[in-house]
């Protein structure tokens, strides 16, 4: 598809870009290891400082009793759910229909673990206490994602996952927190890492979103489940004898953006209501809750990438990489708030935005 | 224990060391990035130039159809015996008792894809024709390790290997290498890696022995298997968002190491020459065939760990970090050739060992 290329060329070629930290090249790497002593000892399968130290700062900013480093998300949460699944012999989980492990895993969670999920909520919105009171049948966990990235990064209000959480600990349901992007929405709920994560008995969290680090991922819980992740982690193929490169850029850009996530959901709210004054063009959520929101354009994909192109050629800003069709004259694309908006000059953001609205109406 | 402890801090001190490539630490992999423009892209789950160059460069080497990156052998192997697995519709494969997936991997085989191992040959020597033939249960894949680590690394005669692939394609049985040390038996054979490969339907390398990269494994085979690979890859958690910390290190090493095998293995047959000229002392194999042999020492463990302290502390050559008994009167550690065995001045080393030879009759 011409368009396509065009999108994409012309977005490679832009200043600015409204979403993320910049490229995902080499130099993150390299950055993340400048200052770094070259003496320091690997970490070798799970032991030494390097993954100690690290392991032991993320329980306790998340007010677990303890952690496991891992090299990706989809490995620690097959992992908690099945371990949740063995201790109540029961070989089912409910969770989001756009749930991470339901879409994007390839069905890990079926085919190696012979875990059945049960899908809570229908796919516009997110999970309410309702949802879970009326689930027919046993689940030995409920994994909640926040915010629920699919749906532009929608949240449930800090109450309703109180409920939640109260109503699952009364039933002994284990509640589980696919919290990927769980620094970005302490914001918005005005609470620390550590108090959203008291609701739950297991939490994951990803290095490489709002954190802008390499790969990796943490997951925390109690002393036993922590002890039985590791277990799996070697079974899963995950605890190499170096993960290092992971921990080190996690820890580095950990460092640096941890304390802008409120910058970051404000900027967003800002970028939300500019898209929302323009014509034809809609953010879901309305006003974000986090970092992230979708944009939803009502335009035929083809016409809206040739338009965006357009509008990177002229004013230097790349809006997005991609559009998703939603029907054929809607489209959608995500935008995640990092470092890079805050480099571009309001003026250049406003005509950008202003040429969207302005050339929308004239195709 | 004491002599454990002083052990361990007395090898720390030593300036030599017969083993390996020096410290795994963090310099390894500021080493491998030294020379890689900072502005190439990040590899973005399994696609871009960095993964797709490598995967084709190593499917070239081993003169196989394909290639997928693992972050490891478990993962990789796990996979490529689950794959033939499916493909047969028989749930068992055959391998040594002393194979990495039997002793290393928590059963990952067993508790994840359910794949029952048939344990061929007793733990002292390695899988013969016989062995294979003999086998009164239908299998999907056999495994073979070359060579087998966990006996020193003795390998069977390259007409062996050459019958069994013959026996197996005959039978329709899949056969597997794990090949983590492949590089290192290529002098011994006298074959390229192509025409090892050749005999087998599927191979696993893993960068980070003999290579002395940070991690990573790849996996070579067909085309179709190579497909249902990097499936399952994302289903166990492996298919992250960047592998290139491992990947740019893997080929770095790969360039400066794969060269020197044939050094590492005259080095190990020199060097275990001098270790069988000590009393009380022998290797297996008594001839290395690869970089690598095993030092078993007819002393009691305590002893042992006590006067190779004092080698060390004396010649400041460092011979082995750990031992592990194999009776209350006798201990082995393993001895893997790499580029810190040249570094030893001949005097200094056979210095280390007349006092080995000597102080062991003193005990």
């Amino acid at each position: 598809m011409a368009e396509k290329n065009r999108l994409v060329h012309a977005f490679k070629q832009t200043s600015y870009r409204i979403s993320g930290h910049g490229e995902r090249n080499i130099q993150v790497l390299k950055d993340a290891l400048a200052d770094v002593d070259g003496e320091q000892s690997s970490d070798i399968y799970g032991k030494g400082k390097i993954i100690e130290d690290f392991q032991e700062k993320m329980a306790t900013y998340l007010g677990k009793e303890d952690a496991v480093f891992f090299p990706s998300g989809t490995m620690a949460q097959q992992i908690a759910l099945r371990i949740w699944c063995d201790q109540q012999d029961i070989k089912k989980v409910a969770y989001h229909p756009l749930c991470h492990l339901e879409i994007h895993e390839e069905d890990g969670l079926k085919e190696l673990h012979h875990i059945e999920p049960i899908l809570l909520a229908d796919k516009t919105r997110v999970i309410t206490l309702d949802d879970v009171v009326e689930l027919d049948e046993e689940i030995a966990c409920l994994l909640l994602e926040l915010p629920q990235r699919e749906i532009g990064g929608q949240l449930p209000e800090y109450e309703t996952l109180v409920a939640i959480s109260d109503y699952c600990r009364e039933k002994g349901i284990k509640l589980h927190l696919d919290g990927a992007r769980l620094l970005e929405i302490l914001p918005y709920y005005g609470k620390t890492a550590e108090e959203v994560c008291a609701l739950f008995d297991s939490v994951y969290v990803s290095f490489y979103k709002g954190v802008g680090g390499v790969a990796g991922a943490i997951l925390v819980g109690g002393r036993d489940f922590i002890k039985g992740s590791k277990i799996w982690k070697r079974r899963h193929g995950g605890d190499l004898i170096s993960l290092y490169p992971y921990i080190l850029s996690a820890d580095h850009f950990f460092e640096k953006r941890a304390g802008k996530m409120a910058q970051y959901y404000e900027e967003a709210k800002e970028l939300a209501a500019l898209f929302n004054e323009c014509n034809a063009v809609s953010t879901t959520p309305e006003h974000p809750v986090s970092n992230m929101f979708h944009v939803h354009i009502d335009m035929p994909q083809n016409k809206l990438e040739e338009l965006l192109a357009e509008i990177y050629e002229t004013t230097g800003v790349g809006l997005t990489s991609y559009t998703r069709p939603t029907s054929d004259t809607s489209c959608y694309f995500e935008v995640s708030i990092g470092d890079s908006y805050a480099e571009i000059p309001k003026e250049v953001l406003r005509q950008s935005l202003h040429l969207l609205n302005k050339k929308q109406s004239g195709y």
